[in-house]
Protein backbone atom coordinates (compact mmCIF):
# COMPACT_ATOMS: atom_id res chain seq x y z
CA UNK A 1 0.00 0.00 0.00
CA UNK A 2 1.32 3.42 -1.05
CA UNK A 3 1.64 6.73 0.44
CA UNK A 4 -1.70 7.95 -0.44
CA UNK A 5 -3.54 4.59 0.17
CA UNK A 6 -2.38 4.94 3.66
CA UNK A 7 -3.49 8.59 4.23
CA UNK A 8 -6.91 7.69 2.76
CA UNK A 9 -7.29 4.43 4.75
CA UNK A 10 -6.52 6.29 7.98
CA UNK A 11 -8.42 9.60 7.50
CA UNK A 12 -10.99 10.18 9.95
CA UNK A 13 -13.21 12.90 10.44
CA UNK A 14 -12.28 15.47 13.40
CA UNK A 15 -14.06 17.76 15.64
CA UNK A 16 -11.80 18.56 18.58
CA UNK A 17 -9.11 21.16 17.21
CA UNK A 18 -5.99 22.13 19.19
CA UNK A 19 -6.31 25.60 19.83
CA UNK A 20 -3.68 26.49 16.74
CA UNK A 21 -4.21 28.96 13.79
CA UNK A 22 -3.67 27.27 10.32
CA UNK A 23 -1.18 29.49 8.41
CA UNK A 24 -1.41 31.52 5.00
CA UNK A 25 0.55 28.89 3.43
CA UNK A 26 -0.99 25.94 4.38
CA UNK A 27 -4.69 27.27 3.54
CA UNK A 28 -3.61 27.94 0.22
CA UNK A 29 -2.16 24.25 -0.18
CA UNK A 30 -5.82 23.11 0.69
CA UNK A 31 -7.52 25.51 -1.76
CA UNK A 32 -5.15 25.03 -4.27
CA UNK A 33 -5.84 20.87 -4.29
CA UNK A 34 -9.75 22.25 -4.97
CA UNK A 35 -8.89 24.01 -7.67
CA UNK A 36 -7.03 20.93 -9.16
CA UNK A 37 -10.10 18.89 -9.10
CA UNK A 38 -11.41 17.34 -11.82
CA UNK A 39 -14.22 19.67 -13.04
CA UNK A 40 -17.24 18.74 -15.61
CA UNK A 41 -16.20 20.36 -19.08
CA UNK A 42 -13.50 22.36 -17.48
CA UNK A 43 -16.15 24.89 -15.91
CA UNK A 44 -15.43 24.79 -12.23
CA UNK A 45 -19.21 25.13 -11.46
CA UNK A 46 -18.67 26.05 -7.38
CA UNK A 47 -17.39 28.50 -5.51
CA UNK A 48 -15.67 28.51 -1.92
CA UNK A 49 -16.61 30.40 0.88
CA UNK A 50 -13.52 30.95 3.37
CA UNK A 51 -15.41 31.44 6.64
CA UNK A 52 -13.09 34.08 8.70
CA UNK A 53 -15.87 36.11 10.59
CA UNK A 54 -16.93 34.66 14.69
CA UNK A 55 -19.91 35.37 14.48
CA UNK A 56 -20.87 34.03 11.02
CA UNK A 57 -18.87 31.14 12.19
CA UNK A 58 -21.10 31.12 15.12
CA UNK A 59 -24.11 31.69 13.37
CA UNK A 60 -23.79 28.46 10.86
CA UNK A 61 -22.92 26.57 13.64
CA UNK A 62 -26.34 26.98 15.10
CA UNK A 63 -27.92 27.05 11.51
CA UNK A 64 -26.33 23.60 11.02
CA UNK A 65 -28.17 21.73 13.64
CA UNK A 66 -26.21 23.00 16.79
CA UNK A 67 -23.28 22.15 16.70
CA UNK A 68 -20.69 23.96 18.78
CA UNK A 69 -17.31 22.27 17.57
CA UNK A 70 -18.24 24.27 13.89
CA UNK A 71 -17.15 27.52 15.49
CA UNK A 72 -14.07 26.65 17.15
CA UNK A 73 -13.00 24.92 13.93
CA UNK A 74 -9.99 27.59 12.51
CA UNK A 75 -10.87 26.90 8.71
CA UNK A 76 -14.43 26.97 7.74
CA UNK A 77 -14.98 26.04 4.02
CA UNK A 78 -18.51 26.18 2.16
CA UNK A 79 -18.52 24.47 -0.91
CA UNK A 80 -21.72 25.96 -3.40
CA UNK A 81 -22.83 24.40 -6.40
CA UNK A 82 -22.55 27.73 -8.36
CA UNK A 83 -24.35 27.61 -11.58
CA UNK A 84 -25.03 31.99 -10.89
CA UNK A 85 -21.06 32.71 -12.42
CA UNK A 86 -21.65 30.91 -15.73
CA UNK A 87 -25.22 32.09 -15.86
CA UNK A 88 -24.12 35.95 -15.38
CA UNK A 89 -21.56 35.13 -18.35
CA UNK A 90 -23.93 34.14 -20.30
CA UNK A 91 -25.82 37.01 -19.57
CA UNK A 92 -23.25 39.34 -20.04
CA UNK A 93 -22.16 37.55 -23.53
CA UNK A 94 -25.79 38.42 -24.42
CA UNK A 95 -26.43 34.00 -25.07
CA UNK A 96 -30.23 34.36 -23.71
CA UNK A 97 -29.41 31.87 -21.82
CA UNK A 98 -32.22 29.48 -20.50
CA UNK A 99 -32.54 29.07 -16.72
CA UNK A 100 -30.57 26.82 -15.20
CA UNK A 101 -31.97 23.61 -14.26
CA UNK A 102 -31.83 20.15 -11.63
CA UNK A 103 -29.20 18.55 -14.05
CA UNK A 104 -27.34 21.71 -14.12
CA UNK A 105 -27.37 21.76 -10.63
CA UNK A 106 -26.79 18.37 -9.71
CA UNK A 107 -23.70 18.39 -12.09
CA UNK A 108 -22.55 21.90 -10.26
CA UNK A 109 -22.98 19.34 -6.73
CA UNK A 110 -20.93 16.72 -8.09
CA UNK A 111 -17.60 19.44 -8.83
CA UNK A 112 -18.13 20.95 -5.79
CA UNK A 113 -17.45 17.58 -3.94
CA UNK A 114 -14.94 16.55 -6.22
CA UNK A 115 -13.49 19.62 -5.16
CA UNK A 116 -14.25 19.36 -1.65
CA UNK A 117 -13.11 16.14 -1.15
CA UNK A 118 -9.43 16.89 -2.63
CA UNK A 119 -9.15 19.47 -0.03
CA UNK A 120 -9.71 17.15 2.62
CA UNK A 121 -7.15 14.41 1.28
CA UNK A 122 -4.70 17.81 0.57
CA UNK A 123 -5.44 18.67 4.38
CA UNK A 124 -4.47 15.34 5.89
CA UNK A 125 -1.48 14.82 4.18
CA UNK A 126 -0.27 18.53 5.71
CA UNK A 127 -1.61 17.20 9.22
CA UNK A 128 -4.94 18.95 9.74
CA UNK A 129 -7.76 17.27 10.42
CA UNK A 130 -11.41 17.80 8.46
CA UNK A 131 -14.91 17.10 9.06
CA UNK A 132 -17.55 17.55 6.64
CA UNK A 133 -20.85 19.58 7.64
CA UNK A 134 -24.28 18.24 5.17
CA UNK A 135 -26.62 19.92 7.75
CA UNK A 136 -24.86 23.47 6.01
CA UNK A 137 -27.97 22.39 3.37
CA UNK A 138 -30.97 23.01 5.88
CA UNK A 139 -31.85 26.48 6.64
CA UNK A 140 -32.52 28.10 3.48
CA UNK A 141 -33.77 31.20 4.27
CA UNK A 142 -31.24 31.94 7.14
CA UNK A 143 -28.06 30.26 4.98
CA UNK A 144 -29.53 32.14 1.97
CA UNK A 145 -29.10 35.61 3.50
CA UNK A 146 -26.21 35.29 5.80
CA UNK A 147 -23.99 33.86 2.89
CA UNK A 148 -25.80 36.49 0.24
CA UNK A 149 -26.43 33.43 -1.68
CA UNK A 150 -27.94 34.39 -4.99
CA UNK A 151 -31.23 32.04 -7.34
CA UNK A 152 -28.55 29.66 -8.74
CA UNK A 153 -25.97 28.92 -5.75
CA UNK A 154 -26.68 25.63 -3.54
CA UNK A 155 -24.43 24.75 -0.31
CA UNK A 156 -23.25 21.60 -1.56
CA UNK A 157 -20.92 21.14 1.48
CA UNK A 158 -19.23 22.19 4.02
CA UNK A 159 -15.73 21.32 5.63
CA UNK A 160 -14.19 22.27 8.83
CA UNK A 161 -10.45 21.90 9.27
CA UNK A 162 -7.88 22.17 12.18
CA UNK A 163 -4.87 20.22 13.92
CA UNK A 164 -6.33 17.55 15.61
CA UNK A 165 -5.90 17.13 19.41
CA UNK A 166 -4.40 13.96 21.01
CA UNK A 167 -7.15 12.41 21.85
CA UNK A 168 -8.95 12.81 17.98
CA UNK A 169 -5.42 11.17 16.57
CA UNK A 170 -6.05 8.29 18.83
CA UNK A 171 -9.82 7.79 18.36
CA UNK A 172 -10.45 4.42 16.31
CA UNK A 173 -11.65 5.27 13.01
CA UNK A 174 -15.49 3.69 12.91
CA UNK A 175 -16.25 0.56 10.66
CA UNK A 176 -17.38 0.31 7.14
CA UNK A 177 -20.10 -1.76 5.68
CA UNK A 178 -18.13 -4.96 4.08
CA UNK A 179 -17.82 -4.78 0.41
CA UNK A 180 -20.64 -7.64 -0.45
CA UNK A 181 -23.30 -5.19 0.70
CA UNK A 182 -21.64 -1.78 -1.38
CA UNK A 183 -20.55 -3.37 -4.82
CA UNK A 184 -22.81 -5.24 -7.08
CA UNK A 185 -21.94 -6.17 -10.61
CA UNK A 186 -23.42 -4.59 -13.45
CA UNK A 187 -27.02 -4.12 -12.09
CA UNK A 188 -27.97 -2.86 -9.08
CA UNK A 189 -29.77 -5.55 -6.21
CA UNK A 190 -31.58 -4.90 -3.38
CA UNK A 191 -30.37 -6.68 -0.43
CA UNK A 192 -32.55 -9.64 1.41
CA UNK A 193 -33.40 -9.62 4.94
CA UNK A 194 -30.27 -11.38 5.52
CA UNK A 195 -27.99 -9.74 3.97
CA UNK A 196 -28.79 -6.59 5.66
CA UNK A 197 -28.53 -8.44 9.24
CA UNK A 198 -25.51 -9.87 8.22
CA UNK A 199 -24.23 -6.22 6.80
CA UNK A 200 -25.11 -4.80 10.29
CA UNK A 201 -24.24 -8.27 12.02
CA UNK A 202 -20.46 -7.90 10.79
CA UNK A 203 -19.98 -4.38 11.30
CA UNK A 204 -21.02 -4.31 14.44
CA UNK A 205 -18.38 -7.06 15.33
CA UNK A 206 -15.68 -4.90 14.02
CA UNK A 207 -16.58 -2.19 15.88
CA UNK A 208 -16.44 -4.60 19.03
CA UNK A 209 -20.74 -4.13 19.15
CA UNK A 210 -21.11 -8.17 18.52
CA UNK A 211 -23.96 -8.79 21.03
CA UNK A 212 -26.09 -5.75 19.89
CA UNK A 213 -29.75 -6.23 18.63
CA UNK A 214 -29.79 -5.28 14.75
CA UNK A 215 -33.12 -4.33 14.53
CA UNK A 216 -32.87 -2.24 18.03
CA UNK A 217 -29.57 -0.75 16.38
CA UNK A 218 -31.50 0.20 12.76
CA UNK A 219 -34.08 1.70 14.59
CA UNK A 220 -32.50 3.69 16.57
CA UNK A 221 -30.64 5.03 13.96
CA UNK A 222 -33.88 5.70 12.46
CA UNK A 223 -34.52 7.74 15.24
CA UNK A 224 -31.62 9.45 15.67
CA UNK A 225 -30.46 10.42 12.28
CA UNK A 226 -33.79 9.57 9.38
CA UNK A 227 -36.63 10.71 11.78
CA UNK A 228 -34.69 13.45 13.40
CA UNK A 229 -35.54 17.17 13.41
CA UNK A 230 -32.60 17.79 11.38
CA UNK A 231 -33.50 15.45 9.02
CA UNK A 232 -37.16 16.91 7.86
CA UNK A 233 -35.55 20.27 8.26
CA UNK A 234 -33.07 19.38 5.74
CA UNK A 235 -35.50 17.93 3.02
CA UNK A 236 -37.52 20.92 3.68
CA UNK A 237 -34.65 23.27 2.94
CA UNK A 238 -33.12 21.35 0.44
CA UNK A 239 -36.65 21.33 -1.39
CA UNK A 240 -36.59 25.18 -1.25
CA UNK A 241 -33.35 25.19 -2.69
CA UNK A 242 -34.17 22.77 -5.76
CA UNK A 243 -37.24 24.56 -6.32
CA UNK A 244 -34.81 27.62 -8.25
CA UNK A 245 -33.70 24.60 -10.65
CA UNK A 246 -37.54 23.70 -11.71
CA UNK A 247 -38.19 26.68 -14.54
CA UNK A 248 -41.61 26.70 -15.25
CA UNK B 1 4.73 20.36 -1.98
CA UNK B 2 4.38 16.47 -0.72
CA UNK B 3 3.77 13.78 -2.76
CA UNK B 4 0.00 13.90 -2.45
CA UNK B 5 -0.22 17.71 -3.17
CA UNK B 6 1.92 16.68 -6.08
CA UNK B 7 -0.04 14.17 -7.19
CA UNK B 8 -3.82 16.21 -6.75
CA UNK B 9 -1.92 18.87 -8.96
CA UNK B 10 -0.95 17.22 -11.87
CA UNK B 11 -3.83 14.37 -12.03
CA UNK B 12 -5.74 15.19 -15.35
CA UNK B 13 -8.54 13.30 -16.62
CA UNK B 14 -7.60 10.56 -19.13
CA UNK B 15 -9.80 9.07 -22.23
CA UNK B 16 -7.76 7.52 -24.24
CA UNK B 17 -6.49 4.35 -22.46
CA UNK B 18 -4.02 1.21 -23.44
CA UNK B 19 -5.52 -2.05 -23.86
CA UNK B 20 -4.54 -3.32 -20.37
CA UNK B 21 -6.68 -4.73 -17.98
CA UNK B 22 -7.07 -3.50 -14.73
CA UNK B 23 -5.63 -6.65 -12.55
CA UNK B 24 -8.16 -7.23 -9.58
CA UNK B 25 -5.86 -6.15 -6.91
CA UNK B 26 -5.90 -3.04 -8.18
CA UNK B 27 -9.20 -2.96 -8.70
CA UNK B 28 -9.66 -3.71 -4.76
CA UNK B 29 -7.65 -1.07 -4.00
CA UNK B 30 -9.42 1.27 -6.10
CA UNK B 31 -12.61 0.04 -4.33
CA UNK B 32 -11.47 0.31 -1.07
CA UNK B 33 -10.55 3.42 -1.23
CA UNK B 34 -14.31 4.38 -1.71
CA UNK B 35 -14.76 2.81 1.62
CA UNK B 36 -13.09 4.56 3.48
CA UNK B 37 -13.60 7.50 2.11
CA UNK B 38 -15.72 10.33 4.70
CA UNK B 39 -19.23 9.01 4.83
CA UNK B 40 -22.28 10.63 6.08
CA UNK B 41 -23.18 9.62 9.75
CA UNK B 42 -21.71 6.62 9.36
CA UNK B 43 -24.29 5.84 7.06
CA UNK B 44 -22.49 4.64 3.75
CA UNK B 45 -25.16 6.04 1.42
CA UNK B 46 -24.26 4.79 -2.02
CA UNK B 47 -23.37 2.00 -3.64
CA UNK B 48 -21.23 1.27 -6.64
CA UNK B 49 -21.85 -0.87 -9.96
CA UNK B 50 -18.79 -2.43 -11.34
CA UNK B 51 -19.61 -2.76 -15.19
CA UNK B 52 -18.07 -5.99 -16.67
CA UNK B 53 -20.29 -6.60 -18.93
CA UNK B 54 -18.98 -5.39 -22.61
CA UNK B 55 -22.64 -5.21 -24.04
CA UNK B 56 -23.80 -2.82 -20.87
CA UNK B 57 -20.68 -0.67 -21.41
CA UNK B 58 -21.53 -0.22 -24.88
CA UNK B 59 -24.84 0.93 -24.29
CA UNK B 60 -23.83 3.32 -21.32
CA UNK B 61 -21.37 4.90 -24.01
CA UNK B 62 -24.50 5.65 -25.78
CA UNK B 63 -26.78 6.81 -23.23
CA UNK B 64 -24.12 8.95 -22.08
CA UNK B 65 -23.84 11.22 -24.65
CA UNK B 66 -22.99 8.88 -27.02
CA UNK B 67 -18.97 8.92 -25.96
CA UNK B 68 -17.44 5.47 -27.76
CA UNK B 69 -14.36 5.57 -25.27
CA UNK B 70 -16.43 4.65 -22.32
CA UNK B 71 -16.68 1.37 -23.80
CA UNK B 72 -13.47 0.93 -24.33
CA UNK B 73 -12.67 1.34 -20.54
CA UNK B 74 -11.23 -1.79 -18.92
CA UNK B 75 -12.89 -0.66 -15.63
CA UNK B 76 -16.25 1.37 -15.62
CA UNK B 77 -17.86 2.32 -12.49
CA UNK B 78 -21.39 3.86 -11.32
CA UNK B 79 -21.33 5.42 -8.42
CA UNK B 80 -25.36 5.43 -6.89
CA UNK B 81 -26.78 7.67 -4.41
CA UNK B 82 -28.80 5.48 -2.25
CA UNK B 83 -31.52 5.70 0.17
CA UNK B 84 -32.61 2.06 -1.26
CA UNK B 85 -30.72 0.14 1.29
CA UNK B 86 -31.35 2.08 4.70
CA UNK B 87 -35.34 2.68 3.74
CA UNK B 88 -35.66 -1.27 3.29
CA UNK B 89 -33.50 -1.77 6.74
CA UNK B 90 -35.92 0.51 8.17
CA UNK B 91 -39.17 -1.26 6.76
CA UNK B 92 -37.42 -4.22 8.18
CA UNK B 93 -36.72 -3.21 11.57
CA UNK B 94 -40.84 -2.18 10.98
CA UNK B 95 -39.70 1.65 11.76
CA UNK B 96 -42.40 3.10 9.49
CA UNK B 97 -39.87 5.32 7.46
CA UNK B 98 -41.01 8.39 5.86
CA UNK B 99 -39.91 8.26 1.96
CA UNK B 100 -37.13 9.62 1.49
CA UNK B 101 -37.07 13.41 0.16
CA UNK B 102 -34.79 15.67 -1.70
CA UNK B 103 -32.32 16.46 1.42
CA UNK B 104 -32.07 12.97 1.76
CA UNK B 105 -30.63 12.70 -1.84
CA UNK B 106 -28.37 15.27 -1.77
CA UNK B 107 -26.93 14.14 1.14
CA UNK B 108 -26.48 10.68 -0.63
CA UNK B 109 -25.08 12.15 -3.75
CA UNK B 110 -22.41 13.88 -1.25
CA UNK B 111 -21.91 10.79 0.08
CA UNK B 112 -21.59 8.95 -3.52
CA UNK B 113 -19.28 11.65 -4.55
CA UNK B 114 -16.36 12.00 -2.07
CA UNK B 115 -16.02 8.18 -2.27
CA UNK B 116 -16.10 8.74 -6.05
CA UNK B 117 -13.59 11.27 -6.03
CA UNK B 118 -11.19 9.44 -3.46
CA UNK B 119 -11.24 6.49 -6.04
CA UNK B 120 -9.82 8.88 -8.65
CA UNK B 121 -7.37 9.85 -6.43
CA UNK B 122 -6.01 6.50 -5.14
CA UNK B 123 -6.34 5.46 -8.74
CA UNK B 124 -3.58 7.65 -10.07
CA UNK B 125 -1.54 6.61 -7.26
CA UNK B 126 -1.35 3.47 -8.51
CA UNK B 127 -0.94 4.66 -12.30
CA UNK B 128 -4.46 4.47 -13.56
CA UNK B 129 -6.14 6.68 -15.40
CA UNK B 130 -9.67 8.17 -14.77
CA UNK B 131 -12.26 10.30 -16.22
CA UNK B 132 -15.84 11.57 -14.22
CA UNK B 133 -18.60 10.60 -17.17
CA UNK B 134 -21.79 13.47 -16.08
CA UNK B 135 -24.15 12.14 -18.68
CA UNK B 136 -24.77 9.48 -16.43
CA UNK B 137 -27.67 11.18 -15.24
CA UNK B 138 -29.18 11.55 -18.52
CA UNK B 139 -31.50 8.93 -20.36
CA UNK B 140 -33.77 7.97 -16.58
CA UNK B 141 -36.43 5.71 -17.85
CA UNK B 142 -32.93 3.12 -20.19
CA UNK B 143 -30.76 3.77 -17.58
CA UNK B 144 -32.60 2.75 -14.47
CA UNK B 145 -33.82 -0.23 -16.95
CA UNK B 146 -30.11 -1.32 -17.90
CA UNK B 147 -28.93 -0.86 -14.51
CA UNK B 148 -32.46 -2.09 -12.39
CA UNK B 149 -32.60 0.74 -10.32
CA UNK B 150 -34.92 1.03 -7.30
CA UNK B 151 -36.45 4.51 -6.86
CA UNK B 152 -34.51 6.02 -4.04
CA UNK B 153 -31.28 5.47 -6.08
CA UNK B 154 -29.94 7.89 -8.08
CA UNK B 155 -26.77 7.85 -10.64
CA UNK B 156 -24.34 10.44 -8.79
CA UNK B 157 -21.41 9.89 -11.02
CA UNK B 158 -19.58 7.61 -13.42
CA UNK B 159 -16.07 7.03 -13.64
CA UNK B 160 -13.90 5.18 -16.28
CA UNK B 161 -10.57 3.88 -15.13
CA UNK B 162 -7.69 2.80 -17.39
CA UNK B 163 -3.90 3.08 -18.06
CA UNK B 164 -3.05 6.35 -20.00
CA UNK B 165 -1.79 6.17 -23.50
CA UNK B 166 1.66 8.57 -23.73
CA UNK B 167 0.20 10.73 -25.39
CA UNK B 168 -2.33 11.17 -23.03
CA UNK B 169 0.34 11.21 -20.25
CA UNK B 170 1.74 14.08 -21.95
CA UNK B 171 -1.29 15.87 -22.56
CA UNK B 172 -1.21 19.55 -20.58
CA UNK B 173 -3.64 20.00 -18.14
CA UNK B 174 -6.56 22.29 -18.74
CA UNK B 175 -5.57 26.07 -17.24
CA UNK B 176 -8.34 26.59 -14.43
CA UNK B 177 -9.69 30.23 -13.37
CA UNK B 178 -7.64 31.90 -10.58
CA UNK B 179 -8.68 31.94 -6.91
CA UNK B 180 -9.89 35.03 -6.75
CA UNK B 181 -13.07 34.40 -9.29
CA UNK B 182 -13.45 31.29 -6.78
CA UNK B 183 -12.97 32.15 -3.39
CA UNK B 184 -14.38 35.08 -1.59
CA UNK B 185 -14.18 36.25 1.93
CA UNK B 186 -17.78 35.19 4.48
CA UNK B 187 -20.66 35.96 1.90
CA UNK B 188 -20.76 35.11 -1.95
CA UNK B 189 -20.16 37.78 -4.50
CA UNK B 190 -21.64 37.95 -8.14
CA UNK B 191 -18.95 39.23 -10.25
CA UNK B 192 -18.96 41.96 -12.55
CA UNK B 193 -18.86 42.50 -16.15
CA UNK B 194 -14.82 43.15 -15.93
CA UNK B 195 -14.50 40.27 -13.10
CA UNK B 196 -16.12 37.91 -16.00
CA UNK B 197 -13.59 39.36 -18.46
CA UNK B 198 -10.66 39.39 -16.15
CA UNK B 199 -11.32 35.75 -14.92
CA UNK B 200 -11.37 34.34 -19.28
CA UNK B 201 -8.75 36.44 -20.19
CA UNK B 202 -6.05 35.00 -17.47
CA UNK B 203 -7.65 31.77 -18.38
CA UNK B 204 -6.83 32.13 -21.92
CA UNK B 205 -3.59 33.25 -21.21
CA UNK B 206 -2.53 30.37 -19.33
CA UNK B 207 -4.00 28.36 -22.22
CA UNK B 208 -1.98 29.92 -24.74
CA UNK B 209 -5.49 31.52 -26.51
CA UNK B 210 -4.88 34.83 -25.48
CA UNK B 211 -5.84 36.43 -28.52
CA UNK B 212 -9.15 34.98 -28.27
CA UNK B 213 -12.38 37.09 -28.01
CA UNK B 214 -14.19 36.80 -24.40
CA UNK B 215 -17.81 36.94 -25.45
CA UNK B 216 -17.15 34.74 -28.13
CA UNK B 217 -15.74 31.87 -26.12
CA UNK B 218 -18.27 32.26 -23.42
CA UNK B 219 -20.96 32.09 -26.54
CA UNK B 220 -19.25 29.05 -27.95
CA UNK B 221 -19.38 27.59 -24.43
CA UNK B 222 -23.08 28.50 -24.66
CA UNK B 223 -23.92 26.42 -27.36
CA UNK B 224 -21.41 23.34 -26.98
CA UNK B 225 -22.60 22.85 -23.28
CA UNK B 226 -25.42 24.89 -21.82
CA UNK B 227 -27.69 24.90 -24.79
CA UNK B 228 -26.16 21.32 -26.06
CA UNK B 229 -29.17 18.41 -26.25
CA UNK B 230 -27.40 16.85 -23.74
CA UNK B 231 -27.66 19.65 -21.71
CA UNK B 232 -31.15 19.51 -22.08
CA UNK B 233 -31.49 16.22 -21.47
CA UNK B 234 -29.71 15.95 -18.58
CA UNK B 235 -32.03 18.51 -16.84
CA UNK B 236 -35.18 16.39 -17.81
CA UNK B 237 -33.81 13.20 -16.72
CA UNK B 238 -32.49 14.42 -13.56
CA UNK B 239 -36.14 15.93 -13.06
CA UNK B 240 -37.50 12.38 -13.28
CA UNK B 241 -34.94 10.76 -11.03
CA UNK B 242 -35.87 13.75 -8.14
CA UNK B 243 -39.55 13.63 -8.47
CA UNK B 244 -39.00 10.05 -6.41
CA UNK B 245 -37.78 11.88 -3.81
CA UNK B 246 -40.78 14.61 -3.32
CA UNK B 247 -43.09 12.85 -1.41
CA UNK B 248 -47.14 13.42 -1.87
Amino acid sequence: MNEILTQLKNRKSVRIFEDRAIDCEIKEKILHAAFEAPTAGGMMLYSILDITDQTLKEKLALTCDNQPFIAKAPLVLVFLADYQRWYDAYCYAECNPRQPGEGDILLACADALIAAQNTAVAAESLGVGSCYIGDIIENYEIVRELLELPDYVLPAAMLVYGYPTESQKNRKKPARFDEQFLVFENKYRRLSLEEHEEMHRTRNEKSGLSKENIYESIKANCNRKYMSEFALEMNRSAAEYLKNFRPE
